[in-house]
């Protein structure tokens, strides 16, 4: 069942690194985002696929984890992404992608999940750094890094409470995510 | 498996109107939207849900439907959407909502084909006075109505050429949508 997927797809920011994850599951996991709906069908992201632990760490330097916790500054050499998808805007074919960055983020890691793999979607990179290492042509624009491997921690979803939405880490190191109530999300409206 | 449910998840534009789509299932779809990644988890999207015929009415007036089938002005009365759910940025929350918007929708469109139905993402919209006629308050702002029902059309997906990206209707009004290759979406990179 979908939801059961949706429930296991936790932002996951710590795996075994030493766990590949191999070009054709990457593949797999593009073809995915490849078959979801696009604005006006114009498909304008395309994708670097990594996998290669040099290239793997040139991106981590670029990252920025989990900005709430302040106390930790990103996964640990051994507990870190062993795969990424860079996420990018091909401005030759259009700059305006509307919606198709979740949508396709979202097949991405469903199907990650699907596969014993969890990620997390990242949007704090130093993009401009980024481009230069991985000499990625400018008519590209990273919109978002998908860091992937197999999940080294346990995630939980608690109720929010007194719109305290930040996540939070236990002493046990589980990580806390409050989601807000069904209640909370729906908006009364007159014909309800 | 999750591929099989993202290749029928096409945008469906007709539907069997007579076909009521309950509250309940509304809620649970919103569920999954609820429970799905939220950039840093602020979690600033509300939703409307509709599902009576003089609303549903009210809204399909205010919709643009398939901006390439020109001769064509949306579903006919009888193949109309019976459901909808407009989804709202509430801006008191936080006007930045990143990839949320297509993470949500995409989360519950796969779980409405889960469920027997089908649904477009609309954009296309007249958002000031849609937002009027419902009387939905200044802090929520629309961004986007994703229409819902038991789909009447057959949806079908095919490889793009010469970069003609345009969806098209043959003369059975079997709707044809192009679709990139998975080697057009995978930037060549120096580690491969």
């Amino acid at each position: 069942m979908l939801k059961d997927l949706i429930k296991k797809n936790r932002s996951y920011r710590r795996f075994y690194q030493e766990k590949q994850v191999s070009k054709e599951v990457l593949k797999e996991l593009i073809d995915l985002a490849r078959l979801s709906a696009s604005a006006r069908n114009v498909q304008p992201l395309k994708y670097i696929l990594v996998n290669k632990p040099e290239t793997n760490a040139k991106i981590f330097k670029y990252l920025t984890w989990a900005g709430y916790l302040t106390d930790w500054h990103g996964p640990e050499e051994g507990e870190r992404p062993s795969a990424y998808i860079i996420m990018l805007n091909d401005t030759n074919i259009s700059s305006n992608y509307f919606s198709d960055d979740g949508i396709c983020s979202q097949s991405i890691l469903l199907g990650a999940v699907e596969q014993g793999l969890g990620g997390c979607i990242i949007g704090s990179i130093e993009r401009i750094e980024l481009q230069k290492e991985l000499k990625i042509p400018l008519q590209y624009k990273i919109i978002q890094v998908i860091a992937l491997g197999f999940p080294k921690e346990e995630v939980v979803i608690e109720d929010l409470k007194d719109n305290n939405f930040k996540y939070w880490r236990d002493s046990k190191q589980v990580h806390h995510v409050p989601k807000r109530s069904l209640n909370e999300l729906i908006i009364n409206f007159e014909e309800t």
